[in-house]
């Protein structure tokens, strides 16, 4: 009955996630409140730390240690234990299979690469950008191959895989497809629609402290722990994800009252997740959240489909009436609620709303794709891009700083995790459904700001769950009774945005 | 020529070092800005840091390369390489001799003690601390014997050694035992004359932002650099030693101005070292603070010896008038003065003045020497604490609580660390003297609150040296022209508080 190999993998995997978490509270202080010249003291630390980690899981033993357990050990252990040495596996496999040499490699052009992306954008010189992130992208396929290899994947099902564990492209393909068919029309006939009516800005002045006052008093109510959180701002919104200390940060625009609230409710809902994960298993693999997209539909259920429906964006403009004394008529329960539906497609992902959002997604999605399989060059990116573009969202950028350099997620590593975001989406829609019909009241709750049934369907549904399930697509179809599919976020954003439905 | 195990030492000693300032990093985040419920995490997050660093130094290999690199390169190294293979050597001693498992003992009994010692205190119940500190003062002795037989010191000296390399009571006794004998009559003379006259209190309040830019500007005359530190506030004013991301923390009373301003300027005496320690060696052992009192003697070089000088608190009385918008009598130059240095013999010694405060060092010293040889034992320190301190100070605290209870040192393994702030007082004094014989117009410069010329003597005879000197001793005597003794303490005290003198 002795399970040694486990117990001895379990003390390592701790050790490592313990280093990582230290780590992940220095990238929220770097992020926060960094001096701006301890950039390169502070880097130094952040790689020594990230070198400790992948030595420790990366150590001569862990191999033979897992091939011990898995063997000798695996009927004597619980079945929390069970899963949690399948996610050690897991974590092991990806980054141990790929040799030190190419993993530093990657590390060391990662600084230069993002330093060329950041001027390239600037100066808007894609040209001068082919060579570096040829480079960078050459080393990234290298190590994508011997990753696909290892555990039988196509490189890029390998990238795929290492965010969102068992997604494969066959999976994708459709439900991405569908999306690509049905989007386009939906956006031109409630593009018609909301021409028909009038929006008034939401003009005035939001002083920073009570957009700070209105986004902790909505942070609460969603159920965010003070006593293991913080809320601080930065430039990028984000949530630090510490077990006991998660820390989101949000940011204001005194002119502009919408994007504070809602980047703050977006990171809440990351942070529900996170506080929710099993404490039994806290700095274990099995203790983590699933996968990138059920987080990012954690975000998205309290941002998107709580927060823009109709009963809690009559509570949230009644708020903003009281806290900032408005009695303009912008200020209407039905003027705030156009204001925070509108939509329209333009080449920017980041202020992309809620029904042309999936759009720009599937559009990365087929260029890094091909940018890893070979078929696709650097130097035709632009092309690629543009013509993508064209076909998705009917419009071309008119630079390539707007186009295929707007985003960091290619010279940061994070190729294979655009589909995150919009699997997020398609999962955050069909999970509030499940949530709505398990709980009638859950819509009429939020008209009194009242997230509590919502977060308590999520909690025992998805976070208590921590990464115990396989994948994501079990714990969907456990919570929904179906597999992940697009019907759900096709029905939702029909009956909001075009026939008006909360 | 080549120097193979001193650069894999140089790898090994970076990597400990980078490790070690994570955890002074998130040391500075729990204090300063933690939430409240985030300390359980937090503890296993530094613990495992510890380990790494730990395990890093006492590497197998470790000692064998030291040993190789001091037998077959040492010819081929540069003096600043060779010093710190030198000081590597000394690192390694005082943490690998040790058994890990004495080590573990330790580290576990620490958090409990120190809970037991905080009960205790509140409750002002030493008989229910007995046991619990002889446990632990038990663990300390046995690592002090295996230190001390290690390097060939008693256990005591082998304690102070580690904070204070090369100190020694028999150095230590000579300068200890003169102020023991020369401080009381001076006290009682200074304490005579100050009843001769009447000093005013500060009376008044005054506003925490207000407090904030003072100490602010004070900070940058000073030369702390913004851009490579911060400073905020925690409940005991400390400074996070991160080469590049120097942090200091003060605190203020809205009801009393004295302490803010003069735990900032003591602080930044310990940043402007750690700023000005040679760059080039950054997360090398040489490039380290020279010793405990060394820090403490550019603390409180800039607080006691500049912050207190006639010239200074007249600049800081001008300022006092004009950002607070005093007019009263109290806030003339020479009240103000006198506030600042005002003495009297208490029982705490974090209140106590510059004159009384060796006092208090010397009775903690006397009383650890004996716990730590076992001429003492724990049930007999608060009758043996009393009668050091009727002997010393001329008063007995009048409960436990106040008196041997007072202080965390003793439960936080800082055992061998109290003589170290009486040697910063005693260096303060020495190497103020001969910056004020170098530089004779460092006091009217500091009447503009200007502090180039004391912060740039002290940069070029200390802070640039690291730990390329062997001992504080030879730092000193090369920018004295003599070794330490208590003289300078004597004549700057006499001359200050009974003379009048600047």
């Amino acid at each position: 009955m002795t399970i040694l190999a486990y117990e001895e993998l379990q003390a390592k995997f701790e050790r490592a996630a313990l280093v990582d978490n230290a780590a992940r509270t220095l990238a929220w202080d770097r992020r926060t409140l960094m001096p701006s010249g301890s950039g390169p003291t502070r880097a130094k630390i952040m790689s020594a730390l990230r070198s400790v980690s992948v030595e420790t899981l990366c150590d001569a033993r862990v191999e033979a240690l897992l091939d011990k357990a898995e063997t000798d050990e695996l009927a004597n252990l619980t079945p929390w234990q069970a899963a949690n040495l399948r996610e050690m596996r897991r974590q092991w496999q990806h980054v141990a299979v790929v040799p030190p040499k190419l993993l530093n490699a990657i590390a060391e052009l990662a600084g230069p690469t993002e330093n060329e992306w950041e001027r390239a954008r600037r100066e808007n010189d894609f040209p001068g950008f082919v060579e570096p992130l040829t480079k960078y992208l050459a080393l990234q396929r290298e190590a994508s191959q011997i990753r696909g290899e290892a555990i039988g994947l196509t490189p890029y099902d390998a990238l795929l895989d290492e965010h969102e564990p068992g997604m494969r492209c066959e999976i994708l393909d459709p439900m991405f497809d569908d999306l690509a068919e049905f989007l386009p029309g939906l956006i031109k006939r409630v593009e018609a629609q909301q021409k028909t009516y009038r929006t008034l800005p939401l003009d005035g002045n939001f002083p920073e402290n009570q957009q700070i006052e209105l986004c902790n008093s909505l942070a609460k109510r969603i159920g965010f722990d003070f006593a293991r959180g913080r809320i601080d701002q930065s430039v990028h919104p984000y949530t630090s994800n510490v077990p006991g200390d998660i820390r989101i940060t949000t940011r204001f625009r005194t002119d502009d009252i919408r994007e504070g609230v809602m980047a703050t409710i977006h990171e809440c809902g990351h942070a529900m997740y996170e506080a929710g994960l099993p404490s039994d298993w806290q700095f274990q693999p099995v203790g983590l959240a699933r996968s990138g997209s059920l987080h990012e539909s954690q975000a998205l259920i309290f941002e998107m489909q709580a927060g823009r429906s109709g009963p809690f964006l009559r509570y949230l403009s009644h708020q903003l009436r009281q806290r900032f004394d408005k009695r303009e008529p912008c200020w209407s329960d039905e003027n705030v609620l156009r204001n925070y539906r509108r939509i329209g497609a333009g080449v920017n992902r980041v202020e992309a709303d809620e029904v042309t959002y999936p759009l720009h997604i599937i559009l990365r999605y087929r260029i890094e794709r091909k940018l890893i399989s070979g078929e696709l060059n650097v130097v035709d990116l632009p092309e690629a891009w543009n013509a993508e573009s064209r076909a998705l969202l009917g419009i071309v950028p008119s630079t390539n700083a707007e186009g295929c350099l707007q985003d960091p997620h290619w010279v940061i590593g994070y190729i294979g995790y655009f589909p995150v975001y919009a699997l997020g989406a398609l999962t955050a829609a069909q999970l509030f459904a499940a949530a709505r019909r398990a709980e009638p009241n859950l819509l009429p709750a939020l008209a009194q700001g009242d997230f509590s049934l919502l977060r308590n369907w999520t909690h025992e549904h998805i976070h208590r769950w921590g990464s115990y399930p396989k994948t994501s697509e079990k714990i969907i179809e456990r919570a929904t009774g179906a597999p992940l599919s697009s019907a759900a976020l096709r029905a939702h954003l029909t009956a909001r945005y075009l026939t008006g439905s909360d």
